[in-house]
């Protein structure tokens, strides 16, 4: 399926636009390993070559306004604080299966419990990264059967 | 026209969910202006009784949903801290006329900027509350003409 992984962005980067290195590794940790499921992972901070690029907003946005209406599903990893970025890609993928991801210790905001209780997206609270992706690989291959 | 003002909410209750008095004051303020020009206005928190419903997120976010559907233009308030369903909203209304306003000494986060400088949304950036409410005026005024 092609997956468009939802993630903070601009929080996440140094003074030079450059992502946290941990960061970076979490990232494409998930992003490997959906590859290796077969699945074709669209990430904004990937498609920058891991480098924010603070010129252009405008065409940022646009890009991932293609991709989500090109995808199948969108991931959303969720906790911590509220990235901006992730909340409108969520609005953006309204007609679009969505999964939500969130740490198990870390109680989902407002609007985000909504998406879950209305059944707009379907969620994965995890208790490590291993949990994490064991329980991806499980939603999305009850989407592709 | 149909007004859909989308502003923080959960960041602005108290711990019993009462919506803080001094914010309240600020949107009955908008809400009364645009009422006065002729405009139908939706606002979650005045919908709610100006207290934060806990018990029910899904069911806050489908009438969020349906109001937005059926407005002619979302007006977002932003600046302070980013509001996950304010920026929701503004995904959600993706093929509406949205207008961002936000206080003129406080920088657009990355993803609003990006809405602005992509042509997706109208910008009104104000000084004073005087200012933001004429501002505003002269956006809606520009719409229906």
């Amino acid at each position: 399926m092609r997956v468009f992984l939802s993630v903070s962005y601009s929080a996440e980067v140094d003074t030079a636009g450059i992502v946290r290195a941990a960061y970076r590794r979490d990232l494409e940790e998930i992003i490997s390993f959906l590859e290796q499921q077969g699945h074709q992972v669209f990430c904004g901070p990937r498609e920058d070559g891991w480098k924010l690029n603070e010129a252009s907003p405008g065409e940022a946005l646009l890009l991932d306004l293609k991709h989500i209406d090109a995808c199948d599903v969108l991931v959303a990893l969720v906790g911590g604080p509220v990235s901006g970025g992730v909340q409108w890609e969520l609005g953006i993928a309204r007609n679009k299966h969505i999964v939500l991801v969130s740490p198990a210790n870390e109680p989902l905001s407002y609007i985000n419990q909504g998406l879950v209780d209305s059944g707009m997206a379907q969620f994965v609270e995890y208790a490590s990264r291993e949990d994490l992706l064991a329980q991806l690989q499980t939603a999305l291959t009850s989407l592709v059967a």
